[in-house]
Formats: structure tokens, sequence, C-alpha cells
């Protein structure tokens, strides 16, 4: 076993190993995106029966979750979520962990799947849940305005295309009596347009009248509100009442078009 | 909202921001080390009531985290864990997700948080936890089998030179009445026989005699074992028993030096 | 020796060190800069005798080798040089060699040293070169416009600095009769003014007049210029004289400030 | 322009574009290998009448740049050319420039560049250079004596292939009258053992017999030679005649296998 009094020097021998360690500095003046992605989510999904096309409560962890990675960590503007992934968007500035790629990547995987099984009773109170679910990370760097804008378009317009896809798949297992393959072969070559019009025709459906959380997927940004309260205070040997308003910042849940359609640049059109 | 005839079109014309993702592949031929360090673990022990200097339930939840990561993820030869931090060793030919350092540290760190708060009331049985834990993870390369073992040894010193440490700490406030502040002055500038000296002389302890678990850390290793079970058969119509043995691989845990004294080499001799 | 019918094969079981390579691609939407230094420049300088503070046949020379980075490799929108330096900007869309960084500063390092040597007789007529130079090279990303203006400036200012000292310098050495180690003294903790105030009460110089190419250093960009030549055509049987006027684009070198003293955002003005 | 006094604050309010710099360094504990390919070499033979298939005076003049490159950088081991590529090995534990890759890949390619013009006129003294020749580089790391004896033996089997083919191929050109593209069709498909054997009963050609620096390539090493030279020295007011023998290190070429083809575990023999 080691002797005491040579563990000290053994271990300044042994530190070498630390020049080991590479830089992984983000390039400054860029936002930095972590995404994740859930591991095998859809054999977890079918584990714990979750409903199709969407499962509200597993949508809801997720935000939960995301919710989580913001307020813990620092200097995240904006995240967006849909289905079984989540971006997240540090400020260009941010000196966050020395922009250490390794750092912010690890901290916001590790924050979001301990959220994700710690708040699931909050979610499933009726479903436990079987085992712990993993999720992986990586990073981008984007160097302008325009292309994180064009990241998060890119993201949504994924979400659209997956749900639009899920919600005419599903109608046409659940009450259109088709089994998956012959629901797949429907829809193979089919065109947004025509899968639009089989909803309409066959199952009464306006696709535009489908929840927003499902057609454009969870933003979730800090905003600033007024908190007001009421203290009893004693003013002249008199108790009174006085109301106290502080401005507090606070994550607040968007479903809407990331970016707004009305300067065209970039963005789909309405 | 998107006029879904021109998502798809929109799409493909800001997928472009893939090209911004960049290749982190691991060198070939390197063992591979993800190590996870706990974050802000000194107020989550405190918030916790962890016991001191070594909660043994908390390092048992450490321990089922690091095995469950190994049973997940694919390649880990060995893993080794002390106070609040685990490393993971790939295999110098692992290909586990093409070697992409991000996609390994982010599984690792997830799949890890995950889990220790999926296994927390398995250890924690009588407290609950209070609030989601978060681990950050690195990346580092050992080329050669000594450079990977003088990493151990590395962090294995340091276990015992914290434990040793902290030993001493815990015992002259817990049983010598001293405030953390005057432990601190006492320990300062004393070497390791000082300490085992005060431990000896004042509290009886031989510190040589203190649990493997806290002195040396946890080593967990994929060992075969041979498993016999018996089924029932029916062999000409008659019913038999037979005992059927099945080499499995599983994941054992063990405390001790992980480089033998003996080679002298590059390890702390006894 | 190798047996030749089994080269190939043993090629092909070889080929796996290609693996090793790793992708070094620079982020897209950034400037590259590649910066050349002189090696040794110093002892370069001494070794052929090279004017001071300032010699015009080395500074026309390296200017000369920068054109000719300029005019063989791809996508150098302008080049800023001074002293032993030289620094490359590749427009920030740039596909050339898929934007890897080794490629990029090892084709600018080359071409510019080899165009050093090769083009030496055209600037040192009298003097022949001892020994082949040597100019290492890096590449810095910059994601903004302003981030680039203010790399130009800072190296800008760096060429005033050291003008400025430099020219003060070798007067009080050349002219005032100091020993270097003397002049170094009387230089210590000198301010721009006092250095400007030496220049001018002792030797009757206004820096403001000294030559641009020392106080600027040296841009290149490429310039549309109109060139006309005159052929001889023959029409209706008759010879005439014909003007041709075509636009071509070349290099062309500058020596002002990179960046609008004004706003501090406008382009190079004269 | 700049007024002077306010150039030092604006250098240092520019100078925060220096953390734009990334850390480049190699991982420690492997073999670094920088390899230059010429760039454009086809046209840059055409243009200088390089005899086919093997030019002398430009293998030569390959060779003596690489020799320059050895002579001035410090901790290259071994260096390895053929045709117009050259490989240089520097030592697993070198700290030379700190191991940041893209000082190490730039100046191999800048001292091998100027090196390649200053040196042209010994080598071809007849004919002068047209224009200063371009080479690009790489980095790649090996981690182990394995990997660098397959890396070596990779480039020299690529000799062997392409010096083969070419040998056969200019044989059918220059005296087999023959057109490149009836050459080029002739060798489609063929083996190894076919271009011997036409070698051999077309052209009366033994390809072992054929230059081993063709055939294997130059590979340059350190060598510890004895220098003996003789002094007069003064004894005893007698003038006399004394031999000094110091040993000195010096870069020596060897055209053989580099690796032996025996067990393919040794080191290169001659």
């Amino acid at each position: 076993s080691f002797r005491t009094s040579s563990v000290q020097m053994a271990k300044s021998k042994f530190e070498y190993v630390r020049n080991f360690e590479t830089d992984d500095t983000c390039l400054r003046n860029c936002y930095i995106v972590v995404r994740l992605d859930g591991r095998n989510f859809h054999k977890f999904a079918e584990t714990h029966d979750f409903a199709k096309p969407n499962d509200d409560r597993a949508l809801g962890l997720m935000t939960r979750s995301a919710r989580s990675v913001m307020e813990e960590l620092d200097d995240i503007v904006i995240a967006y979520g849909q289905s079984d992934e989540f971006s997240f968007v540090f400020k260009r500035s941010s000196n966050w962990f020395k922009r250490r790629a390794s750092k912010l990547m690890t901290h916001v995987a590790s924050q979001f799947s301990s959220s994700y099984v710690f708040f699931w009773k909050d979610h499933f109170a009726d479903r436990p849940l079987l085992y712990p679910p993993g999720f992986d990370g990586r990073v981008v760097l984007y160097p302008s305005n325009q292309n994180l804008r064009d990241y998060l378009s890119w993201r949504q317009a994924d979400c659209h295309i997956n749900n639009l896809y899920n919600t005419v798949f599903w109608r046409l297992v659940q009450k259109g009596g088709l089994s998956t393959v012959q629901a797949e072969d429907r829809l193979k070559g089919t065109l947004a347009a025509d899968k639009n019009e089989i909803l309409f025709s066959e199952f009464d459906i306006n696709y535009n009248n489908e929840p927003l959380v499902h057609r454009k997927g969870t933003a979730l940004v800090w905003e600033k509100a007024d908190e007001t309260t009421t203290k009893q205070v004693r003013v002249l040997n008199e108790e009174k009442e006085v109301t106290v308003t502080k401005s507090r910042k606070r994550v607040s849940a968007h479903h809407c078009d990331l970016i707004g359609s009305r300067s065209g640049r970039s963005t789909p059109t309405s």
C-alpha cells in the first residue's frame, strides 16, 4: 500500500498527465449552441407508453428540464426544443467556463438529464420511470445573427415537417385502420399539400388548428416580469400594509415562429 | 404561420448551418479517458447532510451510477472513482460513436447524471433528493499504457492525499473539539507522517486500517463469471434437471492499488 | 526488399494510418487570417546588412513576395505587412482548399518563402543571399467585420509604435553619438510625445513627414484597372487600328490608415 | 491619421483580437509527422523539363532541401522523401515550439521552400528556375512505434508502386513507340508481376536492378561520425602537429527498406 510519506511526491511525479488535456476554447464573438438529442428514444417512448404522435407529458418534461438548465447555467439567452431534442444558445460574449466546449456541453447534458429524472414524477404521476435515459450533445458555433436565425429556423422547419408527417401517419393508423406499413406506403412521395388534404378530407382536421406546441415546438427565453407583493411594515408605531413591486427575470415558454415571417430574408413565408 | 408546402424547401435552404459543426474525432490508438466532476458538490453535500469525511451512501451511489454508464455504453474497460469524481477509460481501439469526443463525453455525463437521480432512493432511502445535481466532463487522450497507468496513479494518489487530510481534519473537529479554522491551522504544513502520527497518538487510529474504499477509491472492471443455473428438460419423455453453466461478463468493484507496487516504474512504493 | 507482387497488398495494409489525420476545417462565415513572421530575422538582417531603422530593399522584397502569394492563391482580399511580418486575409465565404487550416497556412508560408528567395536579386542586386530564410505562420479566425478591422488596426498600431521607437533610437545612435545601451536608457519610459519632441528638437525631424511606408506599413488589395491596347483589324478589306479596353484585376499597394480614424467603421481611406 | 500620443492606447484597445487565436498543441508522447507535397508539380516538372520517369537533379534538390530543414529545425529524427513529397518525423518527446502544430508545419514548409529555390542552381546549373514553386503541408500524429513504422512503410510502398508503373509506362512511350494513351491502355489492369514481365521481356530490364533511390526513395537520419583534423600546437616552445578526433552528428542519406522486411518490427536496415 501507499507509504503515506511518499504519496505527495508520487502524485507530483504523475501530474505530467495533465498536459495531455487539450484546450477546446470556443472561438470568441460567436454564438455557442449546445444541442441535446435523446439516445434510443424510440425504445424509451415505447417502454413508457408515450402517446402518439405527441405525448404532452413528455414534451412538458423536456421543457421543464430545459428550464432547469437555463436557470442553473449562465448566459443562455434562448433555448428551443421539439420532440426529443433541445438546443441551448449561449450569448456571443459569454465567458462561462472560459468558453471551454467540453465544459459547456457536458454541463448542459448533465443538468438536463438529472432534471429529466428528477421532474419525471411531476409529469408522469401514474407511470414510474423504468430506467435512466441518456442524451448526447454537441457544440456548434455561429458567427453571425443570420447564421443563428437560420439554425433556429432549421430546427423549427424540422419540427414542422416531422409533426405533419406524424400527425397524418398516426391518424391513418389509429383512426383509418391502416397498419403502420400501409400508412408508410400511403405517405410515400406525398407532398405537404397532399398530407394536409388527407387530414382535411378524410379526418376533418385542419392542420393549422393543431396545437401550436406540436407544430412550432417550444422556445424558452428570459423575460422581465414585475412581481408585486404586499408587506406589513411598522411606520410611526402603526402597522401598515405596503405593496412592493420588483422586476424579476424569469424563463417563459413560447410556441410561435422563432423568426418573424415579416422580414422574409431567411424565414418560411406564411 | 408556415405554409406547409414551402417548409421542405425552407428547411433545405437552412440546412447549410450543419456545415458549421466541427469534427472532433479522437486520435486513434489512444486511450480515451472521460472524467466527470461534481458541480458545486460542496454545497450539494451540505444540503443533503453527507457524513464526513466520507459518506458511504454517496460513494455507493457514485459507484452505482458509474456501473450504469459501463453497462449502457460500449468499450469502457475500466472506471475509477473517488470523492465526487469518476474516470472512464475507453479501450484504445474503440470506435464507439466514431470516437467523436463530444458524443463520448456528453453520453457519459448524461447517463451518469440520470442514473445518479434514478438510483438515489436505493442509497438514501430516508433522505429525499432536494434538487438535480450536475456533473461536468472532459476528454483526455493517452497514447501509451504507461501514460494511462500514470493517469490512474495520479487520481489514486489524489484520493489518498485528500482522504488522509480529511480523516485527520474531521477527527480534530468531531472528536478533538477544534473548530474547523483551528483544525486547518493545526494541519498547515504537516507532512503525511505528521498526520499519521496525530491519528495514532491522539485518536488511536492506524490510518492503514481505515476502509480501503476510502483510502483507495473504487475501480470497476469487467469480469467473467460462470453462472450456473438449473433447467428442467424433457429427455426421452422423462423430465430431467440439468445444470447449465454460462460464462457472463459483469462489472465488479475493487478497492486496491490500481497499479501494482511491484513493478516500481511508475508507482508509489509501499 | 519488397517483393513486387505483394506491395500493393502491403500498401493497403498500411493505409489505415491515413485515419490519424485530423480535420481542421476553419469555421465557416469567418474571415481567415494567415500571419507570417520572419524566423530569427534579427540575425538575418544583421547578416545581410539591412539599413536601420528601415531597409527599403527588404520591405520591397516582403511586398513583392506577398504579391506573389496573392496572385498564386485564391480568395485573399487584403494583405497587410510591416517589418518582417505579413498578414493575409481570406474572404469569409472562401472555400479554398475546403477551408483546411493546415493547407491554407502552409501554402501561404511556402509560396511566400520561395518567392522571397526567388525575387531577392531584384531587390538586393549587389548583395548575395547567404542562406535561405524561414517564416512561421498561424491561422486566426475573425467572425465579424469589426473584429477584422480591429485586427488590422492592431497590426498597424504595432507598426507605428515600433517605427517611432526605432526612428528615434537609431537617430540617437547614428547621429546623436549614443551607444545602443545609452539610447535604450534614454528612451526608457518616454511617451510618444516625448519621442516626437526628441526627433523635432534634436534632429529637426517632423515624424509625420517620415515616409508613409515606414509609418503605415503596406496594404495590398485587388483593384480593377482598365487596360487599353490597340489592335490591327481588317474591316471590309481595309486594315484598321482599333483600341480595346479591358477591365483587369491587379494587386495594388497602399500606405495609409487601414481603418478611417474618424468613425473607426469605414473602409480604408487613402 | 493616428495621433501618436493615442496609438499605444489604441493598440491595447485592439489587442483583444489575440484571444481569437486557438491552441493547437500536439498531443504529447506522439510522433509528429509533417508531410509536404509539391503544389501543381506536374506543371512545374513540365515547365522545367524534368526527365522521366525520374529526374535525378530534382530528386537531389528535394533531398538537399529536406537536409536544410533537418539542420535548421530541432528534433527531427528521420525524414523520408520520394517524388515531390517529403515527410519529417519529430521525436515523441519534442517540445519544439511547444508542439504547436501550426508553427511546426509552417516552419517546415517555409524552410523547405526557401531552400528549394536557394539550392536550385546547385542542381540545375544550366536551367534557370522560372517561377517560385509551392508546397503544402499537414501534421499527423502517431501514438505508437508501430503506427509510425506503418506510416513510413505506407509512403515507401507508394514510392514503389508509382515507380514501377512510371518505369514501364515511360519505357513503353520512350522506347516502345506507344503514345501516352496507348501506354496507359496497355497497363490498365496489369499486376506488378505483369509490369516486371513487360520490362524484362520487352526491354531487357530487371526492375530490381533499377537505382535504389528510385525504387526506395530517400531516408535522412542523423549519424554520428568521427571527424579527424590535425592542429598545430606549440608545446614547450616547440611547434607540434596533433590529430584531434571529434564526434559530430550529421545528416546522412539512405536508399533502403525503411522497415526490415523480415519481422516488420526492427529499425531501418541498409
